[in-house]
C-alpha cells in the first residue's frame, strides 16, 4: 500500500494523418496530445475505495470487501492481460451503477476504474516493462469502454509522442518532435460508424476512384512520418512548409472521400486568413480539426486566429502533440486549476 | 462564289473532368458549350474582304488584290493542313494590323481569319469528309492564335458533344445527353502555364502523393464518360446523382493537386446551398466552375442560385453542354440580339 498520494497523468490523442484509411489497410499516424488527464491516488483507512470525477461530476465508493471476490478473478490474469469475460463486464457494470442499456459516460468510466484498480491492485512501475503492463492495462480499459479497440489510444496514452498504425501493427516513431497546434472543436456531432460505413460505400460505388485516394493517403501518412523523423537535429523552416502542404492535401483528401462538413472548411478557410493549415482529425464530418502552428507564430497571430474561430461558434485549445506519456507528478508543481480538481477528496 | 449570305455558328468547350491530369497522360472530357460564336459570311461586289468583329468592337477590310499572293501559298496546303510558316504568320499579322509584339485579341481573330479565308476560299461543305476538313482548318486556326493546340478545342467546336482526350489521342464519344449547366465566371485572372507549371512542381516534391491522385482523376473522367454514355435511353435520376458526385470528388481533387481558388470554393459553396454540385473547369485558380442542373432543376432554383452567385460578383450564364458542333443557321430563326449583331454591315 501507498503511504502518500501518487499523481499521474497521460496525454489525449489525435489523428495526424491516416483516419478512415486505415480502416483500408492503409498507414495512419497517431500522436500524444498535451491536452492530459490528470488521476491522484491517495491511501485511505476505512476498508472503502472511493472514485472521483471532477470533469464529469461523479462520485462513487465501495466497501473493498464487496470487491473482493471479483479482485480474485481478475488480477490472475495479470500481465498478460486478456479480454474482460461478458460475466465481468456486467458485474463490473452493476457495482459502478449502471442501469440496465444505460451506459451514461460516468458508469463507462466507473467500470473501467473497477476493473483496471481490480487488475492492478498495488503493482505500479515506470521501467520499460512496466510500461508495456500499463499500455496492456490500458488496453483492457479500452475493451470495457467499446467493443474492438485498435490499441492506438492506449499506446499513445502510454509511451507519449506518436505512433505509425497499419493493419493492426503500432510502431511507435523515434524521436519525435513536438509540434505546437491548435484543436479547434466545430462541435458538430457525428457517427463514427456512420462515416466508416459512407466511405465504405463510396469504396464500393467508385473503387477506381476512391482506392488511388485511399494511396494517396497512405502516402501523405509516409512522408510525414519521413518529415517528422528528419526534423529533430534539423529545426530547418523548410520541414514545417512540407507538413503544411500535407495538412492542405489531406483535408481535400478527405473531403473527396466524404468525410468533411462545411463547418471544418470554415476552420480552415478562417485559419488560411491568417497564414495557417488545418485539417479535419479523426472521423470528420464535424467534430475536431488540428491547426499546425509554427515555432515562429506569436501569441498574437495565434490570440487573432482563436478570436475569429471563437466567433463562428467553435471552441479552441493551443496545445503540443507529440507530448510525453504517462508521468509522474510533484502535486504543487501542477496548474492551480488541476491542483484543486485533485484536491476535490 | 455564293449569291446570298450564309449564318453560321459553333459551339464553345468545358473541360468536363481531366484539366491537369491530361497534362500528365490521363484521360480528360471535353463537352460542346452552346454559348455559341455565329459568323455571317456575305458576298461582296467591291473587290475588298471586309471583316467584322462586333463582339471585340473590330472592323477591317482589305483589298481582294493585296491577299492574292497569300492565297496561292495556302490554297495549295488543303486539305492537308500543314502548319503555317513562320513567314506566313509574319505576313498575316501584319495584313491584320498587329503591330511588333503586339498581339491584341482583335489582331490575332483578324489574322485567323484571313489564313482561313485564304485556306478554304469557297470551300465548303457538310459530309462526314468535309466535318474533317472543317476541323482541319480550325485546327490551322489554332496552330495561329497559339504555339502547341491539342486539337481538342477544334474538335469540340466541330463535332460537338463530347470527346475523350488521352496522350495527344481525340475520340468523340458516341451518344452524349445533353446537359443543362450553369457557367459561372469568378473574373478572378490566372495564368494556365503558371498552374501547370505548380501541379509539375508539386508531383516533383511529392510524387507518391500526388500520382495516385492524377490516378483518381483518370478514374472519374473514365467513369463519367460511361455514365454518359449509359443515359441515352435511360433517363434515371442515378445518373445524375452519380455525375454529381464525380463533380464533387474532382473537385477535391483539383483543390489537392494545388489549383483550386478561394472564389472557386465560395461558386461550390453558394451552388451546394441550393443543393447544386459545381467543379471548376479548365486551368482553374480562377477562371470558370461548371455547375450541373438537373432536368427537373426548376427556373426559379437557377435564378436564385444565379442571384446569390452574382452577389459574390461572378457572373453566370445557363447553358447546355452536349451542344451540336457547327451549325448552318436561317437569319430570321436566331435569337434578335444575335440577329441584330450579325446584320451590322
Amino acid at each position: 500500500m501507498w503511504t502518500r498520494s501518487l499523481v499521474l497523468s497521460a496525454p489525449g490523442k489525435v489523428i495526424l494523418h491516416g483516419e478512415h484509411a486505415v480502416v483500408h489497410g492503409k498507414v495512419a499516424l497517431a500522436a500524444a496530445l498535451n491536452l492530459r488527464t490528470f488521476l491522484r491516488m491517495t491511501p485511505r483507512q476505512d476498508g472503502r475505495v472511493s472514485l472521483q470525477l471532477p470533469n464529469l461530476g461523479s462520485r462513487r465508493s465501495w466497501a473493498a470487501a464487496e470487491l473482493r471476490p471479483l479482485l480474485a478473478a481478475a488480477s490472475a490474469e495479470l500481465p498478460e492481460a486478456q479480454t474482460p469475460s461478458a460475466q465481468q463486464l456486467e458485474e463490473l457494470k452493476e457495482l459502478a451503477g449502471g442501469k440496465d442499456g444505460h451506459e451514461a459516460v460516468q458508469s463507462v468510466a466507473a467500470a473501467t476504474f473497477l476493473y483496471l484498480y481490480l487488475s492492478v491492485a498495488s503493482k505500479c512501475g515506470w521501467t520499460k516493462e512496466e510500461l508495456d503492463v500499463i499500455n496492456r492495462l490500458a488496453f483492457k480499459g479500452e475493451q470495457v469502454i467499446h467493443g474492438n479497440p485498435s490499441g492506438v489510444d492506449n499506446a499513445v496514452s502510454t509511451w507519449g509522442g506518436a505512433l505509425q498504425y497499419v493493419s493492426g501493427k503500432i510502431s511507435v516513431l523515434e524521436r519525435v518532435p513536438t509540434l505546437r497546434i491548435l484543436l479547434t472543436n466545430t462541435k458538430v456531432p457525428r457517427s463514427t460508424k456512420v462515416l466508416v460505413a459512407g466511405v465504405k460505400a463510396k469504396l464500393l460505388k467508385f473503387p477506381t476512384i476512391m482506392e488511388p485516394m485511399l494511396t494517396s493517403i497512405d502516402a501523405v501518412s509516409r512522408e510525414c512520418e519521413g518529415i517528422l523523423e528528419a526534423m529533430t537535429g534539423d529545426p530547418s523552416q523548410e520541414h514545417y512548409s512540407r507538413l503544411e502542404d500535407l495538412v492542405d492535401i489531406n483535408q481535400h483528401l478527405l473531403n473527396g472521400i466524404g468525410v468533411g462538413h462545411a463547418l471544418l472548411d470554415r476552420v480552415c478557410q478562417v485559419t488560411s486568413s491568417h497564414g495557417l493549415h488545418s485539417k479535419l482529425t479523426g472521423a470528420g464530418g464535424g467534430g475536431c480539426a488540428i491547426t499546425l502552428l509554427r515555432p515562429g507564430t506569436t501569441p498574437s497571430a495565434v490570440e487573432d486566429a482563436v478570436r475569429d474561430l471563437t466567433c463562428c461558434g467553435f471552441e479552441c485549445w493551443e496545445t503540443v502533440i507529440g507530448a510525453p506519456g504517462i508521468s509522474a507528478h510533484a502535486l504543487p508543481c501542477l496548474r492551480a486549476e488541476v491542483q484543486k480538481a485533485l484536491q476535490g477528496s
